[in-house]
């Protein structure tokens, strides 16, 4: 995308908890970081329309008006049938015709994952998308990937999604050389399962344009080890989820403790800003926007809680892909990887979408 | 194990960055919680003798003097060909001829099982033996397995490993009824890989002695949703070493937050006491002592840098296991589980045990 020429985000105005406030007020907010989006609203027009006005946002956005939702609990095979008009799939078919340059909802993950492969399709050569997220490290963000598309995983997968990451790395985060790092029990070549070996194998000795780091463990991805940690979506999503776990026990355990003790509590008063200037770095909200990444097309996916600035980073998230064209990246580490496994068909089952699971992306709240 | 019959541990003197001086000073504390404790060391005779005497150990303990000691990072088969008189193997043998009730060691992990799987072999009807500790969550302490023994785990495995984990949980945290979660990436029934699905059904309808709960997701860990979390050997390390970084990490910022303002500094040296008897419940040391589940014998093993008061943890869990019956607790399940899975024959590939992967099972250092 060449700098200058507007960016047009699809935006599903009824998905989310919050909908369709948090969207209109997301968009209005993510203007403040990229001033030049366009929006198209995809909903109920009646409701859309006043909070266009109230947010000022006219002169940046139309709307469409959708009769239909879908709901927060539809299967996938169900949302797909019965949506073809709702705000979701409009959303999505206007990033396959062209309209905009990509989607962004809060609604039903698994909805929106397999409505969005059969709109949009993988990228030519890629087996299979993976949900992608930031977040916050020690010493830097960490591109997290699987985190729950894909329940099983060759090692073909696997040696795509360092591919994948490491675009998304370069597009996102800025870094000019990712270090990417494959997520076992162990680092020596010998540890883990027939997959992950396959995959260290041909990430080892296949000549790829990346930096590959080789096996991380569990400790190494909060620690910031790599910039990208490649593995598995159940276990992704596991560890994400255990990760938000652990934060909250550590921090409500401090938190509790000052909160018990009088001499404590003084000392949280004068402490407090110090505390709340660290957590902010690991407000979810910052780190909204999860992309499912290896579509033909960008399509984020946003937390279904998110109120109005949460929303907004999950714009920003998908503006940031278009302006630095994430997908032409993938192409591109693909052609240069003549040892790249490559898919020779598109169109997967639409059953395995049935168990797609939801990701959340919050650490401390 | 009637009370008044003495308890004897064979320990691994030589096993462990700080041995022997942190095994001997470990069992000395250990006799805190278990006054009765008999002790032999395997060993050096002439670094051990004086320790002991130090630490006036004289009348509960035997030195057996042992010529050699497992590298820490000795791969296991070569560790079990040529380790036959090293201080691991003879306290090992000690259990399998009944002269110790238990085996503690900080030696090198993939060895120690090895070599217990070999000597003591699995408990009748076990497939297979399961790495298990216990970690300190929101509610209560939770029992989590396998961490790593196993990296591909069938559904029978699964369901064994629920069992298991009932008795061990009954045994060791005190709890009449545990309730047992399998872990998956969402909580219905069509979530997540074949196996879990599969375990999950046999469990809801099989008829367990159990109080099983159902799927748990990754925060489900911390939180305490449930007393016992069953998984496999790949996901349960990576969601254990993740929840370490995650601890760590947040634990640092706040830290480091404080310690960079003068007034949170001030508010630090007021906030401290409590702030230090929060984190006190998720010292490492106190949860040292992760059992080998699922064997013809107790082995405890500890953390390789445990130091004194950790490895005296790990000899107190071997004890609690020897005193609550912990082997006939899974027998007596498996016996009263008429739809059980269980194997038919002993006797497993050491070649499998050279992926075995190392724990650490410490939260905020």
């Amino acid at each position: 995308m060449t700098a200058g020429i507007p960016i047009t985000i699809a935006l599903d105005a009824m998905g989310g908890d919050k909908a369709p406030e948090s969207v209109v007020h997301g968009a209005r907010l993510a203007l403040k970081f990229f001033p030049d989006l366009q929006f198209v609203f995809y909903g109920d027009e009646a409701r859309i329309t006043p909070l266009v006005a109230r947010h000022k946002l006219a002169a940046c956005a139309r709307i469409i008006h959708t009769e239909s939702a879908i709901a927060m609990h539809e299967k996938p095979a169900i949302a797909i049938r019965q949506g073809r008009r709702s705000s979701m799939r409009l959303a999505i078919d206007a990033v396959a015709r062209g309209e905009a340059q990509a989607v962004v909802s809060a609604g039903n993950t698994g909805a929106l994952m397999a409505t969005a492969k059969i709109v949009l399709k993988t990228l030519p050569g890629i087996f299979r998308p993976a949900i992608t997220a930031t977040i916050p490290a020690q010493q830097r963000s960490v591109v997290l990937l699987d985190m729950g598309a894909n329940i099983d995983c060759t090692a073909d997968y696997l040696v795509q999604f360092a591919l994948m990451g490491d675009a998304y790395a370069r597009a996102v985060l800025g870094v000019a050389r990712p270090k990417i790092g494959l997520l076992n029990v162990g680092s020596e070549d010998m540890k883990g399962h027939d997959e992950v070996k396959e995959a260290n194998r041909q990430l080892k000795t296949g000549n790829f344009p990346i930096d590959y780091h080789g096996f991380v463990e569990g400790h190494d991805i909060m620690e910031g080890t790599t910039d990208v940690v490649v593995t598995d979506g159940f276990t992704g999503n596991i560890a994400l989820k255990t990760a938000e776990g652990a934060s909250r026990l550590i921090y409500n355990a401090v938190k509790n403790a000052i909160e018990n003790s009088f001499s404590a509590k003084l000392g949280y008063l004068l402490a407090r800003p110090a505390i709340k200037m660290a957590m902010r770095k690991f407000d979810p909200r910052k780190h909204n926007g999860a992309i499912l990444l290896g579509l033909n097309g960008i399509v984020v996916k946003s937390h279904g809680s998110a109120d109005a600035k949460s929303f907004a980073n999950a714009v920003k998230v998908a503006a940031t892909l278009v302006q630095n064209t994430v997908n032409e990246k993938i192409l591109d580490e693909l052609s240069r990887s003549t040892a790249a496994p490559v898919a020779t068909t598109a169109g997967e089952d639409v059953a395995v979408l049935e168990s797609l699971t939801t990701i959340s992306i919050s650490t401390v709240r």
